[in-house]
């Protein structure tokens, strides 16, 4: 299997931009990041598009502006994890040898006000429709378990919004006091509004390519060490892969695709650098990064409070900002996470720098347990 | 790269099911594959799934009802190549070394009357809005150019319903005159209502594997020898990669797609024993048996004249019915198509058998130019 480099990225800010076109918004994504890796469209070999809501064939009709050469162009939906499977597809074309360079994108007008469940789901039926409702049961599920507190869910906000006053594609660019955060309405409790990302809109893309084009480009190699995909291991009811009854204590989606991430790049989470994470909301921030293994279960408060999340911290946690200052556009938000950890590792990354980032890691999860993890290292 | 084989294929069969859902629609054609296959869905690597219309994590709800096991689950939007694109993608990560049992399926419950075009499209404010305009338009410039008929047009659809009559898996499993057929209500001159096959709902589905696993389950092994996935060479306004002028002479994408299959399994057209291809109207299969290289530009109606195309002909084409007498639900449709080829591959065609098939191609062709084309040998 062949090394895989990222040779370029690029964003379209996120935030609500009035009637422009979702199209126009993943055009100037795919260009920036074209731009970026020095190469012309005509070299790219294949390309993966991440999309729920961009309608059919998205993709295509984004490289139609960008220049068309006759590449397999797929458009990918999973929800979440689209621009991480995006991203895996497009490593696994330069990996496996289908074509040299490779093009993830992703780009979101997310509808306002939609609903997630679908009303024929026994779960929808009891109340359980939008995403608020999970991550609020989540929530209280680690508050009452570990100790977390209402404090602290405010502080992953604030800190949040601190680091994407610093990041110019960021769509809340200025910071958040604990009074406006801890005194914002109430969505679901513990959950109040300035502790939940806005699903909203913007594009990213990513540019891949093979070892040898990447020495051609530059002298400053990023590699994509490994991205995973992972899925839940639930079995059926009839053929429980893992029982109901050992579901509590077994392993959750990311931590299955983290572990696989980190013996694939033949890390572990003590070599991260900065972790790029899915920060839907406050507590899920601290669930993950427990999860990913920065620290041991129950320890994400702790690992907060200490500081270790800073950006000048021991191990900085959406040092971008995350999705709760940058919004969820769900095909762009986890190539944006890439192009994060990029600029990080190449030194380039401003007032966010964490100081000599070598290895970063990125996550997203969503709906029906779609998990994608990348470790990228320069 | 490592060869790839269809260790099995399952249809759920295409038509019109009232209430039925979509996802059981789907688990169908899954459980059916993996029944032929001859293993458990915990042997499945990764899942790859090709729909439009299911919504989101479409694949993701089949799985869960068919077994989870944590494996990468990827859905996969191309409008009428959503199939095809869903078993390219199988069949890298089978190829590519990623794992060595890989599922392909689709699924789809299709709207009736939807509006294919964006009405913000120019050539939609044109009134070019729906499929027929474009076949129609296609079909008139085949009939002026090369002298097609619109006996020859009627007469495709009756070899395709004839062979339809055959197929248990067929929408419409049932013969129709030549009368009928060109008696039928006109919907966009030349082409009439049973010319044209109808947007309706199925499920398939492909299971793939190294030759290693293929020879556990079977001494008669089926290769997927090539799978390509092109779109249009057209470059962009300001850069065109073909010239306007050159356009109407250049290669179309499906004489492309065909011409890397073609290279990739290491055969010609002249080695075929029969095609399943994109006959979404009847003028499209005789146009796409000259680009698929069946004959020579302008002698496919000729082609059709002198039986070639029939079952027991030189080069049978939609032995299944084709979609003009099954459907199409986009998703499933590539699928569908090389579940047909494996049978017939395999003897197993029944009173739709080919004579001593050994090798078959399937093409799919849709929207923006989207193009699958697979070759399979025994």
């Amino acid at each position: 299997m062949r090394e895989v480099y990222v040779l370029g990225v690029g964003l379209h800010p996120f935030g609500r931009f009035g009637d422009k076109d979702v199209i126009e918004i993943g055009r100037e994504a795919v260009t920036n990041a074209l731009r970026d890796a020095g190469i012309p469209w005509e070299r790219v070999g294949a390309a993966y598009c991440g999309t729920v809501f961009a309608g059919p064939m998205g993709g295509n009709k984004v490289l139609a502006k960008v220049g068309l050469t006759g590449i397999p162009i797929m458009n990918v939906e999973n929800a979440c994890a689209s621009g991480g499977s995006a991203l895996r597809a497009a490593y696994q074309a330069i990996a496996g040898d289908f074509c040299d360079v490779a093009l993830a994108f992703g780009m979101e007008k997310m509808p306002r006000g939609f609903i997630a469940g679908n009303p024929n789901d026994w779960f929808a039926g009891m109340g359980l429709a939008v995403n608020p409702q999970y991550f609020a049961l989540k929530a209280r599920w680690h508050m009452a378990n570990f100790g977390t507190s209402e404090d602290q869910l405010v502080q992953v906000s604030v800190k949040n919004h601190r680091n994407g006053a610093l990041n110019p594609f960021a769509m809340y660019r200025k910071e958040m006091s604990f009074e406006e955060i801890a005194n914002s309405p109430m969505v679901n409790d513990p959950l109040r509004l300035l502790m939940l990302c806005a699903p909203n809109e913007g594009g990213a893309a990513v540019v891949l390519s093979t070892r040898e084009v990447a020495r051609q480009q530059s002298t400053e190699l990023i590699k994509l060490a490994a991205t995973v995909l992972g899925s839940p291991l639930y079995g059926t009811a009839e053929v429980p892969h893992i029982s109901v009854s050992a579901r509590v204590e077994a392993p959750t989606v990311t931590m299955t695709a983290a572990k696989e991430a980190y013996e694939l790049a033949g890390i572990g989470p003590e070599d991260l650098d900065l972790v790029e994470l899915q920060d839907t909301d406050s507590a899920s921030e601290i669930i993950y990064s427990e999860e990913l293994g920065l620290c041991e279960r129950g320890e994400g408060g702790k690992l907060l409070d200490d500081g270790a999340t800073e950006i000048n911290g021991r191990i900085p946690v959406n040092v971008s900002g995350g999705l709760l200052s940058k919004g969820e556009p769900l095909g762009a938000s986890a190539l944006a996470q890439v192009a994060e950890v990029v600029w990080q590792l190449r030194g380039e990354a401003g007032s966010r720098q964490v100081k000599d980032a070598r290895v970063g890691l990125t996550h997203v999860y969503g709906a029906l347990g779609n998990c994608a993890v990348s470790v990228l290292q320069r």
